[in-house]
């Protein structure tokens, strides 16, 4: 006997970076995490923590949102937490759409967006980003698909694949004109921490004014550790009180809270670090690989770059095969869509490795003549 | 505005014992897990796990799947790995129950089934199992609930609050007589580690048989760590794929796998001498109450009891304020069920500890004279 729900016939997993720590001797370029690594100090944060596991984790994280409320300027009512980021996505539809309810999601942006839909039976329409358009969000083209029964749109910020960035004005007039059309906003800053004057950008303290709007932030890529599983969400008091009806009891584990609670009130320089240095190697990274006559593109608005591979006659699986011979990794986009598969997505690290990266690059095109 | 889904209004959440650890100097007996608390060696195990936090967690939990495997005697594909237990019973209702389904779920038993299935939007029919029939499941009048619209029965061995075991042969009957009517059996064994000879009582190798069972087992109990996030799920393979669908990406992080590969395949030990102490200073426990004319019942089938205070004319509240001021924490069952608040859950610990235990009761006898 079959006894699966109906929405899940057919629904298959999603695909993603950062596989390459299965290969020994790989550089992972596949992923878009901090180049420094998890920090040394973390050892010490667990081993303290360790004396925490012997009991039910707080499932409120009350001493994780205090220090939150503190750092964003806001209630601890406007915090929730998650098992990674990839919690408050998930809960996001859970609490909200109803099945049959419309979604929009930019595409190509993260996987999980549409995954968590579809388990709700949401209906989802893509708003594509053009190539022509550098894969930014087109307000007016945007604005026309959102419709009185869209329920939800997804804004990725800075995206991932693309690595573009929008300005904090240009998603809160996007906010806003969802606000007064009764759509929510899940808009996610998961990458956001690892680019210069990300505060600026950040629409964290907006979520005083927007009740409309979801924000998802992360560990993961800031601190290196995505073996951690640690995340949160920042929204209205009403708009967390319904995620926090869907989420699972004891969601978070005690190391998990006490090591978020410390890197962020402690260590917030360790991420500063890293993008200051990404901001610069990313240029010359930029440069370097122009002069291959690599279609680079622009120099990326954050830490990572997505190329299309057109121009040189490859497609990103090809491509990726030969850059695993010069011992790295490179995330082949294929799975955002099969308009993407002749596009890379690669990191930016520190300037040892990125000249690695730019030989290896330039290898390879050698290779293909 | 107002944005959540219908079947979310009103929905409370639920209630949990093992809450002493906020208070300082108070022994807990209202959680029921190994009473030696967290083995000394995991902090070398997580010392030695932190080497892998750097990259995204085994999404697969390949490693612990093949130990597992080993341990039950079945197939990787019969094993699902969840975020603790809690995970593997919010990852059932949402991958077999539609919306306006039924679930039958005994009561009183642990809380998160019936919150777990409300999320979902399912109708719940609570089998109720009765203080004269000592709590134990009667087949007959379970048999007559068990109708062709029912998609799920939940039943948890050892049960929770009650403490009853539940004969392999008797529940292999209820699965039996569920399969033939289509109907889900999910079975929580997250209890049974800490009994003595619970291989003889579990059902783990019968997921082999019956296509419509699914078993839930946990870390939580029986090596005392539930502020680390593990469990597990047995199941045949098509239902271990459907809980996979909508198991959420990187539910595990990587020191979870790593401490539950290696206590499950080399330390169990420290479970079974755990069982052993219990199973023995249980009876001593028993007598000594007893002797104080408290109303303890029969000798427990597990390590906790669940007796009623209604013949010493007290509901559970007022004793469990009272065990406080013995600096000692029982479970108040009245989150079970209004008719369950002159019930009190505690559970067994060793010889020292459990003269304590039965001190404090003697000396609050005494008090309420």
């Amino acid at each position: 006997m079959k006894y699966g729900r109906k929405v899940l016939t057919g629904i298959p997993k999603t695909v993603h970076g950062g596989q390459a720590w299965k290969m020994k001797g790989i550089e992972d370029y596949s992923h878009n995490l901090n180049p420094f690594g998890p920090p040394e100090f973390l050892h010490e944060i667990v081993s303290t923590a360790m004396e925490d596991v012997g009991h039910y984790p707080d499932d409120n994280c009350t001493e994780l949102k205090a220090t939150l409320s503190k750092i964003f300027s806001l209630k601890e009512e406007n915090i929730a937490i998650g098992s990674g980021s990839s919690e408050i996505i998930r809960n996001f539809p859970n609490a909200f759409i109803e099945s049959g309810e419309k979604a929009v999601i930019n595409r190509p942006s993260f996987a999980e967006y549409s995954q968590q839909c579809r388990l709700v039976g949401a209906k989802i329409e893509y708003n594509e980003l053009s190539e022509e358009g550098d894969f930014r969000i087109d307000p007016k083209g945007l604005s026309s698909a959102l419709k009185k029964d869209v329920k939800a749109l997804y804004i990725c910020n800075p995206n991932n694949p693309t690595g573009r960035i929008e300005h904090r004005s240009k998603i809160l007039e996007i906010v806003k004109e969802c606000q007064d059309k009764g759509i929510l906003v899940f808009l996610d800053e998961t990458l956001l921490e690892l680019v210069p004057n990300h505060e600026e950008i950040s629409c964290a303290g907006f979520v005083k004014k927007y009740d409309n709007l979801v924000i998802a932030g992360s560990l993961t890529k800031s601190f290196a550790i995505p073996g951690i599983r640690i995340g949160y969400g920042m929204a209205s008091q009403h708009l967390i009180e319904e995620m926090d009806k869907v989420r699972m009891t004891w969601n978070v584990g005690q190391i998990e809270q006490n090591v978020a609670r410390i890197l962020m009130s402690e260590h917030m320089d360790y991420v500063h670090k890293a993008a200051a240095v990404m901001a610069k190697e990313s240029k010359t990274m930029h440069s370097q690989l122009k002069a291959l006559g690599f279609p680079i593109g622009n120099v990326t608005d954050s830490f990572f770059y997505f190329c299309s591979l057109k121009e040189i006659g490859i497609k990103c699986a090809e491509f990726q095969k030969l850059m695993l011979k010069e011992k790295i990794m490179v995330r082949d986009c294929s799975s955002f869509g099969e308009r993407f598969d002749s596009f890379v997505r690669f990191s930016v690290k520190d300037r040892e490795r990125n000249e690695m990266f730019v030989k290896a690059v330039e290898r390879t095109m050698e290779r293909l003549g």
